[in-house]
């Protein structure tokens, strides 16, 4: 097969031995597989996979065909639409998904559209409600909100009878940020339309001090992004006045069981939203799998809505 | 009756009109009330007490004997021995206490040592269980282990088998620390014995950085002192790393319900441990309530092995 491939920091769509499934692991043709930061932060260097997958095979995520299924499976068969969260190799003609892992694809949904899911809906699902426990009626600050997961946690928010609000530094992304379901705001506007009881914090750097701010009483603030830089000032006597908590959590380094997890919980309770049109999958761009380093190029570039996906 | 009473930032034991039970309150004959570091705030006007509470007497907890209860009283008669969390006013020869909120004092426990039990075992207790979900196995580190709140939670720690670490920067009280069951050490001899799990970081500042270094994946920070400084920089990427949260709280400023889940959880999980003595209440000195302005100095002055209590 074709995949994907890392050599001195730059991508080639190369030569790569089939992988072969293992006994609960099912054999994907893959039609689309979204590109996401930590690919980037591979290529770069700077995010080794975790042991057991292909270092130079970047790809967190991907949609398409089971061909071939190992000995023990028991949830899907050759022929079924499958899409999963993986360890890393996702970018390329064939991958290998165990089945605790995988997820069903609805029908009506696009395998182009699947391919960008998982990682995006998984960090936001992990983050709103593993992590901070979003209930109906809270306030739910998305801040940077227009990327792949900023608009899954809009539309996972306002599904659930959250009051979203959405900052977007971009002004002409705010109204179609505002289309999934948010109040849709620039940055320095955030503060008036608080105190939030969760905010889903995309940007990073100073804006988590000023999340603390806006934060309601026993708030929650996680950290998935850091594009405005890697650390902040933590004003302690305001954590405690807020009995707050901050955190953060990547997806990537948890072990298969912890995976799995979460995507039971997707599957449960996102997948029938995704069926039935009430979450969408945004893709601002596809690209060709050959064509991996515009697609790279065109995510590094930000100022996106939504996925850039290679597709076949 | 006489109570403590702050005018002008000064302590008096000075004449109050008694209080009254209301329908579900009991009236408290105090024998003994801790000295906390929220009435030395409060005396310096920088911690002003929950509505409903006098703002000029300062006091968080008390033990004594119940001589009189409102018309709806289910849990305690007169004569019973009873200690508890309250608002404030604590420190006075009578108190009121919900009796959803008061607790029984075990048989053969002295009541001064109830007087400093219920703030530091619920404010250890909430952090070490609700707030971080300690459990058996954990490595937990108590940073700045010496005060009344960190031997609590040194005590808790070990009782519920966790692997307990001190730092107690004077030497003189590391082993009096160790004796309630934690490896007690120097402040900058903490992370050789990490990664911890848990951290209740009494000291603050620059600390929690430090605690965030030594954290192991999926630890809990939760901060309860800042004595050390009231702000720390927090690396986000190290955060993201370690799969990390950190989150304060404080138990006066929440509500009557909630104080008396506290109560009751502290009721039933610690109280057996208090009765059969393997976890004690380690009183530094004793005031008589007229001295209230010694007792804080003392307080103030620090470098003291457990609780300062005021007592008849």
């Amino acid at each position: 097969m074709h995949a994907v491939v890392i050599a001195a920091g730059t991508l080639h769509w190369s030569e790569r031995p089939d992988p072969i499934p293992g006994t609960a692991e099912l054999l994907v043709e893959v039609h689309a597989a979204g590109v996401n930061r930590a690919d980037l932060l591979q290529q770069a260097g700077r995010y080794p996979p975790p042991p057991g997958v292909p270092p130079d095979q970047p790809g967190l995520e991907c949609a398409g065909v089971v061909t071939a299924v190992g000995p023990a499976t028991r949830r899907f068969a050759p022929g079924d639409r499958v899409m999963g969260l993986l360890g890393g190799a996702a970018q390329g003609e064939l991958a290998v998904i165990h089945e605790r892992i995988a997820m069903p694809v609805p029908a009506g949904v696009d395998l182009a559209e699947a391919g960008g899911f998982c990682e995006a809906f998984a960090t936001a699902y992990d983050a709103l409600f593993t992590q901070c426990a979003l209930a109906p009626g809270d306030r739910l600050l998305v801040s940077g909100a227009a990327g792949g997961v900023g608009i899954a946690a809009v539309q996972l928010g306002h599904a659930t009878g959250a009051t979203v609000v959405a900052s977007v530094r971009d002004p002409a992304r705010r109204e179609a940020v505002a289309g999934f379901g948010a109040v849709s705001v620039a940055p320095d506007e955030v503060a008036a339309h608080g105190p939030f009881d969760v905010v889903i914090e995309l940007v990073g750097g100073s804006q988590v001090a000023a999340d603390l701010e806006a934060l309601a009483p026993g708030g929650r603030i996680v950290v998935i992004g850091t594009g405005a830089g890697g650390t902040t000032e933590l004003d302690l006597h305001l954590l405690m006045a807020r009995s707050a908590s901050i955190r953060a959590s990547t997806l990537r380094a948890r072990p298969l069981e912890e995976k799995a997890l979460v995507s039971r919980a997707l599957e449960r309770h996102v997948l029938p939203l995704l069926a039935t049109g009430r979450v969408r999958v945004p893709v601002e761009r596809r690209f060709a799998f050959a064509d991996a380093p515009a697609a790279y190029e065109r995510f590094a570039a930000g100022a996106k809505l939504g996925k850039i996906v290679l597709a076949r």
